[in-house]
C-alpha cells in the first residue's frame, strides 16, 4: 500500500520506511512554534521539567502576536516571560513588535518553514504551512514544552481525505470562498483527525496566498492537517522566501484515502459563513439584507498582501459606510511595508478605514475591534463561534477580503459584484 | 484693574463686563467634549435628569479615543452607548474609528475650537486649546452632562500667572522640553487652579504644535487652564483649519498676575521627567545610563505632524535598538495620512517601529503597549504617575519626540545630539 503526502512526511521524520493510519510515532520536528498565549504555559512546563536548554536554538519560533502591542499588564507579563526565555536560551526566532507579524503569516514569509517540514505549533491554525507541502499541526502547550526539550513529538498517523480540485474559480472567488464552501459541504467535523490532501488540476489557479488560506482553515473541518501538492508555484514561493533545504513528497498512486471529493472551483460562488459555525455557509447572494457594524480584514487566514490588494481594489474611490468601522490589519510587518509601497494605505485611509499594526487582535476577541452586544461583523478571520469577537450576543460572518471590503462600503453583507459596476 | 486673556474670555461668556479672580460665574460654552471613558457617565447623568435634547447639536464633540479600536467588551459597550446617544440626539461631531483621532489633537485640526472660545471637556487635558487663545478646561462628567443640557458651565474665575517667554530655543528643544522645564521649576501644584498665561517675544519661535504641547500640560502644573497670546502664527493656523467666527482677547496692560516668570528659552536643554511625577525633571544629559524597554511617540501631547517629522528625522537610516519596542501613534487620521504622504512611515517601518492607528492607548495604560513589572518606557505623553502605563513597578520617563526617538535607537535615554553626528 502506498502513502499520502502527509504519511510520507511522517514516515521520513519518524525514521520509518512506512507508516499507516493509526500508528503512533515519535517524529523529529523542524520547527516548534508558540505565541503569547501558549508559549508562556509551555515555558513554565519546560522549567518544571528542569530542562536547561532547548534542543535547537534555530528551530523554535516565539511570536507574541495575540495581544500585542501589549493590551494589558497580563499580556505584557506573558510577552516578558517569552522574551526572557528567548534571551536566556539563545532562541534565535523571537519576534518583537516592529519586526513581528501574525505567526502563521510570518513563518512562511521568513522562510522558517518549507516543503517537507514537520512543524508543530501551540496554536490550532498551525496547519497553515500545509500550503507549502509541509506537515504542520497544532499541539497543546505541554507537547510544545516537550518538543522544545527533545525536538520530537508523538503523533498518531492520520487517515487521509483527498480533495481533487478541478476547474477555474470565477471572479471574486478566492481561497477563502473555496475552503468555506468545502467546510459547508463536509461540516466542522467532516475531516476529524484526518489529513486533508489537496491536489488536482485546479491548483494551477490558486496563488500561494489562496493555498495558505485553505490550509489555515483545515482545522475548522476538524482536520489534523491540510496539505497541498507542491507545484511550480510552491517552488517559486520557496525560492523567494527560504534558504532552508526542502523536500517534495508526492502521494503514491496507490495511497489510501478514506474519502475523496472532487471540488469544481468554477461552481463556487463568493461564500459567507453565518453565525455561529464555519460550516453555516451560504453564497453571499442568497443571504438577504444583513446590516453590519464592523468589518475586519486581516488575521492568519486573510492578512497577506494579496488579501490587501483585493480589499484595496474594491475600496479604491469608495467610502466605508457611515455605520461601519472598517479595521484593516496587515498580518506582518512586511505585508504592512508592501501595502505602504503599493499605495494601498492611501486607498484605505481615503476610504475611511483604520489601519492597525500587525496583530491577531479581534479575530480571537483579543483587542483591536471587539464587538458590543448585538453588534455584527464581517471578518476575514477563521472562526465565528459564539462570542469569538466579543460579546456573546454579537455575530461574526466569515468571508473573503473581497466580500468584507464590499460589505464595508455597502453597510450590509454583499457580493463584490454588487458594488463593482 | 485690567483683565488677563482668560478673564476677558470668561467675562465675555458670562455676560459680565468685568470678572475678577474668585468670582463664581455661569458661562456659555462653545464646545462640550467627552471621550469613551467620560461621555458614557455624562450620558447616563443626562438621561437621569430626564433631558430630551441637547442644547446644540453642533457644539458637542464625542470622541471615542481612549480604548479604541475597542479593546474589550466593556469599551465596545461604552462606545456603543456614545454612538447611540449621538444618533438619537443628532449630535454632529461623533467620530468613528477611521475618521477619528485623539480628542485634543482632533478638535483643533478640524477647526471645532478657535480663538476666544470657551471649551469644556470631560478630560483633564482639555486645556490644550489654550494654544489657540481659547479658554479651555477639564470638567467632571456631571458638569459635562449639565452643559449638554444647558450650554452653560459654572466656573470660578482663576487667578493668573504670567509666563514671559524670551530667547530662542536651541536645537532639539521643543514645546515639550519647555513645559517640562517649567513644571520642573514650579512643581505639579505650581499653578494650582490658576491660569497660566503665555506671552513674550519668545513666542515667535514656537510653532502651533509646540504651543499645543505646552498648553496641554498646563494641568500637570495644576493649572485651571493654559493660554497663549494670539499672534500671526495662531491666525494662520485658524485660517487653515476653521471657518468658525473667532475673537482675539489681549491682556490689559494693568492685568493682575499673582506671579510672573521670565523663561529664557535659549537656556532650556532637552529635558526628561523622571518617574513618578512630571516635576521630576532633569536635562537629559545629566541622567546617566538608563536602559529602556519601550518608546511611545504619540498622544494628545506629542502626536501631531511636527512630532512625527522630528521622530522621523532622527530615525531615518537608523534602527530601533534590539531591546526596545518603539510604538508610533499618529494622533489623528489626518496626521496618519500626512505621515503616509511625506514618507515618514517608510522611515519608521524601516527602523523597526510598530505604527498604530490613532488612539490614546498606552498613555493612560489603556492598551497598545502596556508595561510589565520592571519595564521602563520613554514616552512623549503627559503623565508618569505610578502605574500610569501598566504595572505599578514599571517606569515612565516623559520626553520630547526627539529624545524619545534618539532613545529608541540608543536603547537608553539619550539626547538627540548623542546619536546625530
Amino acid at each position: 500500500m502506498g502513502m499520502t503526502m502527509t504519511q510520507k512526511i511522517l514516515a521520513k521524520h519518524s525514521g520509518n520506511k512506512y507508516v499507516a493510519p493509526g500508528m503512533l510515532i515519535s517524529a523529529k520536528v523542524d520547527m516548534v512554534l508558540g505565541n503569547d498565549i501558549t508559549a508562556p504555559v509551555a515555558i513554565k512546563e519546560f522549567e518544571k521539567i528542569g530542562a536547561e536548554k532547548v534542543f535547537d536554538t534555530e528551530k523554535i519560533a516565539l511570536v507574541p502576536d495575540h495581544f500585542t502591542p501589549n493590551k494589558d499588564i497580563k499580556s505584557a507579563e506573558q510577552v516578558k516571560l517569552m522574551r526572557n526565555f528567548a534571551r536566556k536560551m539563545g532562541i534565535k526566532h523571537f519576534f518583537e513588535i516592529g519586526q513581528m507579524g501574525v505567526e502563521h503569516a510570518l513563518l512562511p514569509e521568513l522562510g522558517l518553514v518549507t516543503a517537507g517540514d514537520l512543524v508543530i505549533g501551540a496554536d490550532s491554525h498551525t496547519c497553515t504551512y500545509g500550503a507549502l507541502g509541509a506537515f504542520s499541526t497544532g499541539v497543546g502547550s505541554t507537547d510544545m514544552a516537550a518538543a522544545m526539550v527533545t525536538g520530537e513529538v508523538w503523533l498518531k498517523v492520520p487517515e487521509a481525505i483527498k480533495f481533487n480540485l478541478i476547474g477555474k474559480p470565477g471572479e471574486w472567488v478566492s481561497g477563502k470562498d473555496i475552503i468555506l464552501h468545502i467546510i459547508g459541504q463536509i461540516g466542522v467535523d467532516g475531516a476529524l483527525y484526518k489529513s486533508m490532501e489537496f491536489t488536482g488540476e485546479g491548483l494551477e489557479f490558486l496563488t500561494m496566498d489562496d493555498r495558505f488560506t485553505i490550509a489555515n482553515m483545515a482545522i475548522e473541518a476538524g482536520a489534523k492537517n491540510g496539505i497541498f501538492e507542491v507545484d511550480d508555484e510552491t517552488l517559486k514561493y520557496i525560492a523567494e522566501h527560504s534558504s532552508k533545504p526542502y523536500e517534495v513528497f508526492t502521494a503514491d498512486s496507490d495511497a489510501e484515502y478514506v474519502r475523496e471529493y472532487t471540488i469544481d472551483l468554477s461552481k463556487i460562488k463568493p461564500t459567507v459563513a453565518l453565525p455561529h459555525l464555519p460550516e453555516n455557509t451560504r453564497p453571499v447572494d442568497e443571504i438577504g439584507d444583513i446590516p453590519i457594524d464592523q468589518v475586519v480584514i486581516g488575521s492568519c487566514t486573510n492578512g497577506r498582501i494579496e488579501d490587501m490588494r483585493i480589499a484595496a481594489k474594491i475600496l479604491a474611490g469608495r467610502k466605508v459606510h457611515k455605520n461601519v468601522r472598517c479595521i484593516i490589519i496587515p498580518a506582518t510587518q512586511n505585508v504592512w511595508k508592501q501595502c505602504l509601497k503599493e499605495g494601498l494605505f492611501d486607498i484605505f485611509i481615503e476610504a475611511g478605514c483604520a489601519v492597525s499594526t500587525p496583530t491577531c487582535g479581534p479575530c480571537l476577541g483579543g483587542h483591536m475591534g471587539i464587538l458590543a452586544e448585538g453588534e455584527r461583523a464581517v471578518a476575514t478571520t477563521n472562526r465565528n463561534f459564539v462570542g469569538r469577537m466579543g460579546h456573546v450576543k454579537s455575530e461574526v460572518y466569515l468571508a473573503s477580503p473581497a466580500v468584507a471590503a464590499a460589505s464595508a462600503v455597502a453597510g450590509k453583507i454583499v457580493s463584490p459584484a454588487a458594488i463593482m459596476d
